[in-house]
């Protein structure tokens, strides 16, 4: 069992007895908020209890703050797992995704046997999706996945050209899934989201997920939102009915009064991110524009993520992203004293590795 | 989206705004051990970590137990994820599995287009399985999936039956699993898992939970064990790879130190069974003789349950069990007041619709 993504702190704590620093995951800075971690031990009180599984409270404050009608809403346990709820539920035999881009697109419709094409971004215009997307969509696939702002890149997509997508995904009767989960981190969400227009596009499904703006990646809380009710339907049966423990509902409930929580991240993130794709690019390494918390660089120094964690540094390869090589890395973007750690590390990786050439 | 399973105390809770008495679900009596709250609490501090897609400490604890290795083991989120997972890694074409029984058997497999024959347990043996089921193996089934003890009915399977099967499913190349969740609560446990014979029978696979046996039920975590370590290897593949929460892993690992919890919850059991039973029937109910924390009976009384939840007292209407028919009802064996008041709840229900038929 191959472990393929960031975020291995255990991994590392197993082998060395120690805690990571760990920006190879891309989660919020700030840690659990308080509200959260209580509202996990208050429940645990009540774990014996099943979980509800139409997560009815949980929906009902996602609605609230969604401006989005419950009827709409689906949680899993963790956006991840809707992905493959999604692929077995539907069975797509044709798909769309980018590449490169989050990896368990391919993973969940590959269950499924799903032939996928891939739509190639370009380091050239910095890895953002271009309008010739467009002309793919003319092969029909059953399926179109976006990831907006894209992981690893951190580029988000124009509104202008997604509405064409969604436009013309209608017309030709494609499924269109737009990842919004990094959504909350950029300056303005609500310039980038989607949601408003789900009544009229019940061929449009958005991913969203409490694991990275509410820091809650170990609790495992994700939901989507689509008009297509009968498509929610089909979501349900394609998996357990108690997906999304106890302990989830309540941390969700409770995540969603963070509100001063998710300002204090999204600023420290606006703060942070220029300082670092700065230092980043001091130190000579090729930064990609990213307007998320986690920057994406390349760099021709074989080695660095190994070297880096022998350091207790721990930066996510990206060499096994499809779309990308060797010599890609992403870090997230974390507090004021850890990114300065990140980055006095990486020099010293940096000239060691220069050295040692 | 239906509900078919006990349990839903939430509803209850949403509908009326007051707790119900559960016996619907059919839970460790003693609720969520103290340990195991604890650990919640504590993991609460780091849910921001990304749980381990590979529960290496949780999988060393659980060897340790069970005394299985630990590449034997594999986790989940709840052992019905497991269900799932299975169905889609191995898609099996053709099933056999008992009517009654557990219904996200035949739910998980007809997410990926299963045909299942059913083996039908019959009243006059008091659902027993029989050695009948030998002949049906016959057909030779892709997989069979058998719950010992069974679900609703509280019967194990004979042990010498169950080794026929075992190698009659061997010689035919059935993969055989066996769902082992209610072992525990068992008189004598050991006397009926099969997780010795793991290792010279590749082609079994033992499911186990948290869920009922450590009253953890909202927390989401249970396991399989199996010496074909190429199958685990496929169940990993078929969902994301953070699908057990870092809570649950921690959970998991507190729960199994609560060998006195355990020890108490099969007294408890072995104390509170026979008295249900036979107050049961004195309440003029036919009661199935059952070897677990659960028991089956049926009676003619309209609108039982719906009655008894009027009262705030849950029971399990098994009038949807395939095999089953209307006037099933399944009740939880729980501590002795609430089973008291189980049984008062009961008389005073049935004496209603008798004086309104």
């Amino acid at each position: 069992m191959e472990l393929i993504h960031g975020g291995d702190v255990e991994g590392y704590r197993l082998e060395t007895g120690k805690n990571a620093l760990d920006f190879s995951a891309n989660c919020n800075p700030l840690g659990v908020p308080e509200g959260v971690r209580l509202a996990i031990a208050q429940a645990a009180h009540e774990a014996d209890l099943y979980p509800d599984p139409l997560c009815r409270r949980l929906r009902r404050a996602i609605s609230g703050m969604e401006s989005v009608p419950e009827d709409y809403i689906f949680c899993g346990n963790g956006s991840a797992e809707l992905l493959y709820r999604l692929a077995l539920a539907i069975k797509p035999k044709t798909a769309l995704i980018t590449a490169p881009t989050f990896s368990e697109y391919e993973l969940a419709l590959r269950t499924v046997d799903c032939r996928i094409d891939y739509f190639t971004l370009n380091k050239q215009t910095a890895f953002a999706l271009t309008g010739s997307i467009l002309d793919s969509l003319a092969a029909r696939p059953d399926i179109v996945i976006l990831c907006n702002p894209n992981n690893p890149t951190g580029r988000t997509i124009e509104r202008s050209l997604l509405l064409e997508i969604i436009e013309k995904c209608k017309k030709l009767g494609i499924r269109l899934v737009i990842d919004e989960c990094f959504v909350g981190f950029l300056d303005d969400p609500a310039a980038h989201s989607l949601k408003d227009l789900l009544p009229q596009n019940p061929h449009v499904l958005i991913l969203q997920a409490f694991t990275k703006l509410y820091g809650m990646a170990g609790v495992r809380l994700g939901y989507c939102m689509c008009s297509d009710t009968a498509l929610l339907e089909l979501l349900f049966k394609a998996g357990q009915p108690w997906s999304v423990s106890h302990l989830a509902q309540r941390a969700g409930i409770a995540a969603l009064r963070e509100r001063e929580y998710v300002a204090r991240s999204r600023q420290l993130v606006q703060a942070e991110r220029p300082m670092l794709s700065s230092e980043l690019e001091k130190l000579g390494f090729e930064v990609i524009a990213s307007e998320a918390n986690y920057i994406l660089f390349s760099c021709s120094l074989p080695g660095l993520a190994e070297r880096m964690a022998k350091r207790g540094v721990l930066i996510r390869d990206c060499g096994n992203y499809r779309g990308l090589r060797e010599g890609y890395y992403r870090v997230a973007v974390r507090g004021h004293e850890s990114n300065l750690e990140l980055i006095s590390t990486l020099r010293v990786c940096r000239d060691e590795i220069i050295d040692s050439i």
